[in-house]
């Protein structure tokens, strides 16, 4: 186990009913701006709770955060948030919006570029406003997190920042929210939750025997409620756990100590920003070409994932491990995900792009070991072709 | 899932040499006193790096925390704070040190007679003073959690208060200090922790998917490294998972949204208060009993625990619960633990004066559905036997 600082200040407020203790959560006299992305959010209603719950307080709103969401719309906010001399931020929708709150707080009273906080991952931020979260998407983690992803739409970049200061000071988590989502929307959390506990545990045996225990729950969990929380009528059980699962898939709990790996995040970054492909979408195309590029340096934990997740314990280890990573691939379309760049008309002459991104971006050792050149960049984006 | 608030605002430092990270911790200036309990921490070097790192402050000491802290100890050490205008507690030990510190930081500034903290079992606390910790023993989760259990020799009463204002700003956590335990006090710990989880996962089922699979996580681990941190030479692996587990097995994580029993313990603390055994071992002989007693109530659970957490599928249902209840017991056992009143000489005549404490504290609907009446905590001793 590697030494580790475990600390998270967010207060989860969760469950059926919970927007009515917003005014509670805000400051008395807070100079409120609330901040969402399309119509969602209006269109189920949860806005007008919000609204309800805030009645009578100092509220400015800004809509139109958009799907991976901009520098050049966010700092239209921060403009806002400066005219007006207000104090708190309250974001109300997926991790679209609270990624795009969480850099409006950090930006606001950023001395310099703020393309800087971007460009440093965070090492520049020195503090930022308070700001809360209603979330309405379970996926991202963003609501009990200190990261956030930014996109530039001049220069197609698509940068991470992490700062101790961007921890929201509470979100509420209410799943019956989620029952106005298309399945599309659904489909990507799980993925997305999927690959964000992959990326903390599919590594080399670091004996992090709990760590190790407590992904494996998540992904049991995520493959258990994935098909329940595609039906058409709402399980609220599955819902439920569905919310707090990808909440716990990226909250610094099963990280503590473990060596990371996000390499197939950050190239997936690339793909969304060249392509406009949904996030989790392209998780599905990259992990499991990952997983089979990269075999041998994870070999030990993709036997222990093929027997403690999937159950495979048949076989010769090679089959276990091909299994393992078929299921992963196999649970992904069930979701009506795909996993190959084909399934978007991208073939070979897409890669050359997206390896030259991952180079500009400084993208050039990922992985646990750092051994994840541009080459084996390039292979994985072939084996996933 | 029931609605929860989940707010664990601590800060784990974790890691050997962590220690060093104290001065960065306490805030410059502070008149820090330093709160011990008897003469494990001075033997093994661990005060001595404590007081290393906090060379040049301001600081005092407190000394002589016995085990089961009492109100009688402590209160000498709330006139020390008064006195000297202490305004920042450090405890370094196990969950007796911290409980107690708990205790000290609420009762300094507290307006009115102390006792009521436990009397009202932390309601009529509004404010703490900050302090940290010094983990020396792995066992009673205190190190992340609002909780307390203090006795008052006087009248033999071991209560427990809560408030949001006890947690620790920060604890730091070294899984080296452990290496000078003895054997009984880290047998203590995986029963103690082992318990702990019990008591929020042995229940009835309520769609918490999740922290089920996260209570199974825990036991699993403790069952795979209970043997092995008993062995003479520290295996630094399972020593560093069992401080982590110990820590997660009470922080509030596996609990939120869970209906929760706890039976166990107030039955337990009882038989401390009375017969002076060690906290964890009046656990290991009333867990057993206690679900024998209520197989009825938790069946559905027994089950899943059969199943999941030791591999029982064979047999009849009746056939799995009793198993499983065994390897429970044949599991302390094998720590060193006893799980029988008999083990300690005591026999049905025990039974009344324990009853009667637990009607004097008002201990007469436990458990996760209010149905262990005094007349089921009977029988729970009587099983104990």
């Amino acid at each position: 186990m590697l030494n580790f600082t475990f600390h998270n200040p967010t207060a989860i407020v969760f469950g059926e009913g919970s927007i009515t203790q917003l005014s509670e959560r805000i400051p008395a006299g807070a100079r409120v701006l609330l901040l969402y992305g399309g119509s969602s959010a209006e269109k189920n209603g949860t806005l007008k709770e919000v609204r309800a719950a805030l009645h009578g307080r100092d509220v400015h709103e800004f809509g139109g955060i958009e799907p991976n969401p901009t520098y050049e719309t966010l700092m239209r906010a921060v403009e806002l948030v400066r005219a007006n001399n207000l104090d708190f931020l309250l974001a109300v929708g997926g991790g679209s919006v609270i990624d795009g709150t969480k850099f409006v707080a950090a930006a606001v009273n950023f001395q310099g570029d703020p393309w800087e906080i971007l460009e440093s991952h965070g090492t520049v931020v020195s503090g930022a406003m308070p700001f809360g979260s209603v979330l309405t998407l379970p996926a991202t983690g963003s609501e009990m997190n200190s990261g956030a992803v930014i996109t530039r739409r001049a220069s197609k970049a698509k940068l991470s920042f992490l700062s101790d200061h961007v921890f929201p000071r509470f979100s509420i988590l209410d799943p019956t929210k989620t029952n106005s989502l298309p399945e599309r929307q659904l489909a990507n959390g799980v993925v997305d939750a999927f690959t964000h506990v992959m990326e903390q545990y599919l590594n080399y045996p670091a004996g992090v025997l709990i760590q190790d225990r407590f992904a494996e729950s998540l992904l049991q969990t995520l493959i258990e409620i994935g098909p329940r929380v595609l039906q058409p009528q709402p399980d609220n059980e599955a819902r439920a756990n569905l919310m707090w699962v990808a909440t716990l898939a990226l909250n610094g709990l099963i990280s503590a100590g473990v060596p990371e790996d996000w390499s197939t995040h950050m190239i997936g970054h690339e793909i969304t920003a060249l392509h406009d492909i949904d996030h989790a979408r392209t998780l599905a195309m990259v992990l499991p070409a990952n997983l089979k590029v990269r075999r041998v340096a994870k070999r030990a934990k993709l036997l222990q994932y093929a027997e403690r997740v999937w159950h495979l314990n048949d076989g010769s280890e090679e089959t276990r491990i091909d299994a393992a990573i078929a299921r992963t691939e196999a649970f992904f379309e069930s979701l009506g995900v795909p996993t190959r760049l084909s399934a978007y008309q991208l073939d070979a002459r897409a890669i050359d792009p997206i390896v030259s991104q991952l180079d500009a971006h400084g993208m050039t050792s990922l992985g646990e070991r750092n051994d994840v050149t541009l080459a084996v960049s390039r292979q994985i984006l072939e084996a996933a072709l």
